[in-house]
């Protein structure tokens, strides 16, 4: 059994952690933190975990005197640059935050506001978008673990990226849940005014532009990236629309799809239109297609705590490890 | 037209007082203050009333500098015994914190957890609750808004009290939305844990439990009341659940909730269950009744921003006032 | 007074249509046809409605034997052409489904499904998008009342077209609420699966495809309309993308709005970004713009069944009466 | 690997047992019915489920040639009892419905409103009420799964009446989501009546009445059980309100439901107040108290497709089988 820390254990990532390395069969959680709760059961802050694990909160600065084969940080972006410099005992980490994602500190500085101070260690980061990188990620020992939207339009472009099939700039309009605004209540996030509503945030500078961008970089292809907040708690729903060189079937953009994912058991290509209620609570991603002469559009969509945090984290922990790929992360999607 | 001014015009009772007094035509909002946002436009704190009104807010001290007709008091409780005293010269002034519904000092003292500062004041504060005051409040200088719940329940039971048709206890299971918590976010409005959440809060100590009891005082009926925090933005739904003293048919009930209540165009006594969504964004109560031989149950359900809130506010004015007491409170219920 | 009725009372336009025409002070309501409520009060079907409307539902081909002023259609698609050409004597007649929007048969036919049977009628209707067609709609006698997403996006995209600002395809991401698919349940819209969901339809595909079309009619610019259902009950957000000729600022983009919409009191151009929770249960149109050199994003949001239905069905005889033309929809928004 | 069957594999009671077993490590699904889907796979009408099991569904009528060890039966009411009768040779069958819970044929009728035409097959059912009758179950071939009001309503009491505590009536105020109402449409799960929605049905007559009272059968103790239909999906939170005979501290009831309780591993004694979204997606059932002198608030709260549906039928097989009792039902409550 491996020995297995989240730093950050009290917000959503680090709680969606908890749930499913409860179902893994090789991992033993032996260190939480939570600078609040420090010594109090989990169960103080997450009363639904009551009798499912008994270890207490610690505070983040004692990880480093615990011994753990595997520790995920699922922290405040600018937390882990500063924590990891002082951990290179651990084997593996995986971190949740930004911090490790971008290689160019000014780029990095541009988007989140400050800036990097481990540029060094950022060189050791494999960016864990494991269907793409699956490779690389063996054996690693130091993951960063892509952002939500990141990974949602990552996996609905890559394939046309890489044959070079469209044409002109690609307009993503991404929608996601109020889970994604962690577990800090704010305005944007209070029942009263988000449960009937949708709105646009961020217009041409939200952060994940720029891991996105270099993964995804055809001069010829501008990416314009939209997110919205919408009124359900899990998942993200993005729409991807763009011209096509040539003109494609719905079928032939699926064959492509279902060729390059072939081995990538998380990925789901659908026939016609994907839904949000098919994939919540659980690792999946689910990807459509339409086409009408040159026109393309692409959707997928995703947990955004699952393969958009904790589930891909797990899931980058099982490819480094030599676990199977799927292990902990086959609990169905919960319907209704 | 008279001049209203609204001290605490950035909360829910604030807001909705402006929505609804814009509706109102015989008066004009020339006051309304927000420590916050003094010197701003509405709009820049609700969007939604961007081109209807074009008050700016104030600061709360400015008060007395404005000449005002009326003043609603839609302030945390304990400002507004800070402030009245000073406030002679306002003609009328509707209060709807519970700052001046409790006469005894040792009562508001254990259920708000601080001491009355005017308690001089208070004698002079009729308690609003219009259908069993109405009398009391033509021409009222002073009057305090009852409570949400304090509402909802005293209009369900105020007839068989009336008529002491109830044996022992009486217990109410009361439902609220999310804006019952006002505007500021917090742990238990955050929407990733709200929306499909139910939850029981305060027992036996709630603060609109002595405001219920001052109106609805059998000794031999004590009163069991319950508060649940529910997943939907507006309304109060309250159960009340009892044993009579004779067997009465429905019918019967009906009858005597249609008798008390002939001369009260907001109750409406329906045949079978209320339902919430029959009166959201309205000033009605609707209440319902099922009988087994000696069991009763008896529903009332109100928009707790209209007829909790700000709509019994403006109803009270116009009874003070001697205009039609629907003046203003006529649009009907919103649905779906 | 105008007596008004209203065929299709039973479905959510025409309850929509009811709430609205009370607060209305020029009109009465004098016919509402259910087939399957005929002989019953409204309140049989519309509990909410007790109290304040007592008319009763009639069967639809009564319709013909009563003396009105104005008729809304708010039938299903393909019942208003049956009937329209019976009630010639009827002074206005407005119709809410898609029966006179399209004037080529062949056209019509494809995206409805079946063959347009008064193709004669529909040349006397006029297009009531009022904003477009205020000068023709003054004095009409038939108006063909615009779709809900053709509203929002004909709205969007209007004044970059008459500049002929855009270049090239223009992207349409439409999210709709659940009360746009009518009071009848469906799968998609059980609270159950709806509740959390978010997921395309018709793809390349839906009727109001070709409303907008006639509308905005440049060879060089591609309209691709995606609609979504969405978790929420009331509104549409539509997202809009597009490559602009010339760069310009968002400041240039909104003053341009300014400009065309200036005698337009129900189109509200906001900066930064609109929110559907801001123009619900009221006629507004909130527009927004973001821009980034030559990319070019503009939001519009509106209540599907006011702006989107009843509101403009109102709005559009309000002209054509040559009342004014907020008459009876100068409510605010209802937040929260 | 146990073969196992669902009939009425099409509902929610039937896919949640898919999504259950196929966690289950000893358990294998081999037949699933759907008179509508025969011939499909799952995902034709569960596509969250491509993927993951590759059964398609069979006709129920095929149920006879199958080879099964355990069939659990999903079915509307009445049609358990047609079927039973021919299925002697199936070793174990759990049934859902409401068909073997009642032993009076004339107390089924009253509630279910239609004559039982299997009585004799009855007597061999066990109530599956497993932290009452565990022992009985053990071995057991037939079992009749019982509500999932009663299951709510029994724990929460249970204690009390074995102890004689309680004097006088008793009150149930029960909150149920959506989803009990089943995976078809109807008026009252419409999203966009629903989702803001709250209302009592059924008063006095609710089916699960009968269940409750032959397992909670004290002369004294009057039970009065009121459902309400709110506005969440999952789960049912139900508020019991009673007198005592003596005075009791929380901390006294408390400890009775911990020693009543000890060796039931689902059902969690918790401080202060439950909350739904604990126990959401889970099987556990969460039970708080609250007195004050002589009164008693006891609340208990779960999921109604799990504990109160399928994941308490699999509880069931798991003690008729000899298995761990919490196997393939130990995944933590989904939050948030």
């Amino acid at each position: 059994m491996l020995r297995v820390g989240i730093g950050g254990g009290s917000g959503y990532s680090g709680v969606e952690l908890i749930q499913i390395l409860l179902r893994h069969p090789e991992v033993e959680i032996t260190f939480l933190s939570s600078e609040r709760y420090a010594g109090d059961p989990v169960e103080v802050l997450f009363p639904h975990l009551r009798s499912l694990i008994d270890v207490r909160f610690s505070k983040l600065e004692d990880v480093s005197q615990t011994d753990l084969d595997v520790l995920f940080l699922a922290l405040p972006h600018g937390e882990a640059m500063r924590l990891v410099p002082q951990l290179d005992n651990i084997p593996l980490i995986i971190d949740l935050s930004g911090d490790f994602r971008i290689p160019a500190p000014e780029v990095f500085e541009q988007y989140y506001g400050f800036a990097h101070t481990a540029m060094e260690q950022q060189k050791g980061f494999i960016y864990g978008l494991t269907e793409i990188n699956r490779d690389q990620l063996r054996g690693a020992r130091r993951i960063s673990n892509p952002g939500c939207f990141a990974t949602a339009t990552i996996l609905a472009l890559y394939p046309l990226y890489r044959k070079a099939w469209v044409d002109g700039p690609v307009y993503v309009d991404s929608k996601t849940g109020s889970s994604g605004a962690g577990r800090s209540p704010s305005a944007t996030t209070h029942h009263p005014r988000r449960t009937q509503s949708l709105f646009p945030y961020k217009p041409f500078s939200h952060q994940h532009i720029p891991e996105i961008e270099q993964l995804l970089d055809r001069a010829e292809n501008r990416l314009i990236f939209q997110p919205h907040s919408a009124p359900f708690v899990r998942g993200i729903f993005a729409s991807h629309y763009m011209q096509l060189i040539e003109p494609k079937t719905a079928e032939e953009v699926r064959a492509l799809y279902q060729e390059i994912y072939s081995q990538s058991p998380f990925i789901r290509i659908v026939p016609g239109c994907p839904d949000l209620s098919c994939i919540q609570h659980s690792n999946f991603v689910d990807i459509g297609v339409a086409t009408d002469d040159r026109h393309l559009i692409v959707w997928s969509t995703l947990d955004n705590l699952q393969k958009g945090a904790a589930g891909q984290a797990v899931q980058n922990m099982n490819v480094a490890c030599g676990f199977e790929e799927t292990l902990g992360l086959t609990a169905s999607p919960a319907f209704p």
